[in-house]
């Protein structure tokens, strides 16, 4: 069967992996907003490491109901945007519809579950390293494997199939039999580096390494987060902090997403990354001390910049 | 006996409480670089709650030689200079010279005993709010008393005596049984507003208090402040957060000292104020996990600055 795909959330990541299943000749379905106009007429092009193609013509609509009824939805708005999208589900459901969240952090199955019923929902954790460069073209630097998982429960007959569908369509692909465990396994490289790198001043994975004392930082927020998974009764193994500094010695300098969402204005994912870890720490009775100060100051450093662009836009 | 009295460091801090000792009549001398024909030409103007005094001739100089020996200096230049004076100061002594560090944070005591010996030295705890407001204005907008005490032991005869001419110069004075542990009282504020004010994106107090997330980041910080005191050997009881946060709710908004200084590109005391608190800290085996993160974010921020400056100056 050849699934029906709608694409909602039209930034880097949706672009870029709709963009692929598109290309490869699957049926896409893009519902976009702002930019429907521009990508209408130009199309989109997807350019970086070892790829670059236009797709002329993209299946895009700014409403869900022209899409009307898919097989499988990838859902790649930014957490922030979680109350916009629930009237825009209901119009792309069949009775078996997935809906796969592509988004960063914790708290984005629930959400779909809670809505649309945890049988319908899966995860995808993207590495990857994204740049929209412009309305029209998205930017691949590095990486851009995806992982997928099951919400709640192992992977089933259908995660084997959307593996082998992203695989087909040249999307490096695994499965993970323990979705949340994954979840909080990224969340111990972006807790740190995603947080850090705006906090110390707008400063990339490599300047973060240098400094010894942001390194010490780093591993301390690492172990804190996989002492929470932990007694969230995820097995995470402290040697993930290890692994997980060593890898990032070979990325190079890297600016973590939520730098990039930093410097372009655009909303940070707060509660995704920093604010559902930490309440569900809390609740299950963890310490987190750095991870509470990160997440209170990039709270505030987050509300003072909205209330200086809305004082810019309004002057 | 009328000291003869030095004032090193001419920033806010220095032409405020030597100025009031002038103004008083005492025998003041200020070693003043940049500002040195601007102060000869236009006096030193103090204004600010409950005062206003201009003094037309202010006895200043540009080195230490013209000045001479005096019976008090009062070292008010940024922690981050202290090297910088080292060789400033033996002009100014005679056998008895006592030299009174009115500068932030820990180790400018020891700094100054290290070089000129123990015997020496006195600190004065500044609790005061002012503003340079141009070269030759200071501004004091709240507060204004020092508690004074001697380095590595009780108040002596000289501790009292200095603080009886503050009082009778106009200056509120109290005096210190133990200064390093009223050293460590007042870091119990300086370490947390003093910080998150810069880094959740320069806010005053007010505004942290208002934030519950960072009113717990900040009661979490004092707390650890005080158990690495205690730890240290320093008795501070733990009722002085409580205190502390109690006192903040009724100053209003207000801007700490360092949040002044980043705004105002001026060098920033993170040694004084986090660094050595927290290699304290860790040398008497007490855990201060926030405090680490604000030490680690807090020099990168200065580091990141300060590359901007010096591009912005070049360019």
């Amino acid at each position: 069967m050849n699934y029906r795909i709608a694409v909602v959330g039209a930034g880097a990541i949706g672009l870029y992996y709709g963009g692929k299943l598109a290309h490869a000749g699957l049926d896409v379905h893009f519902l976009i907003r702002g930019d429907l106009a521009e990508i209408r007429q130009n199309g989109l092009t997807i350019r970086g490491k070892d790829e670059n193609f236009h797709i002329a013509k993209v299946n895009c609509y700014n409403s869900t109901k022209e899409i009307g009824p898919c097989d499988l939805v990838l859902i790649a708005v930014k957490a922030t945007s979680n109350e916009g999208i629930v009237d825009l589900i209901p119009p792309l459901l069949h009775e078996r519809t997935m809906l796969m969240t592509l988004q960063n952090g914790l708290g984005n199955e629930e959400f779909l579950a809670g809505h649309f019923g945890a049988e319908r929902v899966l995860g995808g954790l993207c590495f990857i390293c994204l740049n929209r460069v412009s309305r029209t073209v998205v930017e691949r630097f590095d990486y851009g494997h995806v992982v997928i998982g099951e919400y709640g429960r192992p992977p089933q007959a259908r995660t084997h199939d959307i593996a082998s569908k992203f695989k087909e369509c040249g999307i490096k692909c695994s499965i993970a039999e323990d979705l949340a465990l994954e979840r909080w396994r990224k969340l111990v490289w972006n807790i740190p580096f995603n947080g850090l790198s705006i906090l110390a001043g707008g400063i990339d994975t490599a300047a973060i390494l240098a400094d010894k004392d942001l390194h010490r930082s780093t591993t301390a927020l690492m172990q804190e987060v996989i002492a929470a998974a932990n007694q969230c009764g995820h097995a995470l193994p402290i040697t993930v902090a290890a692994e997980q500094m060593k890898r990032t010695e070979t990325m190079g300098a890297y600016k973590p997403s939520t730098l990039l969402d930093f410097e372009s204005t655009r909303p940070l994912e707060i509660e995704a990354i920093w604010g559902e870890p930490l309440r569900r720490a809390a609740a299950a009775g963890a310490q987190a001390p750095r991870l509470q100060v990160l997440y209170s100051l990039l709270k505030s450093i987050d509300r003072v910049r909205q209330a200086h662009e809305i004082e810019k836009r309004s002057s």
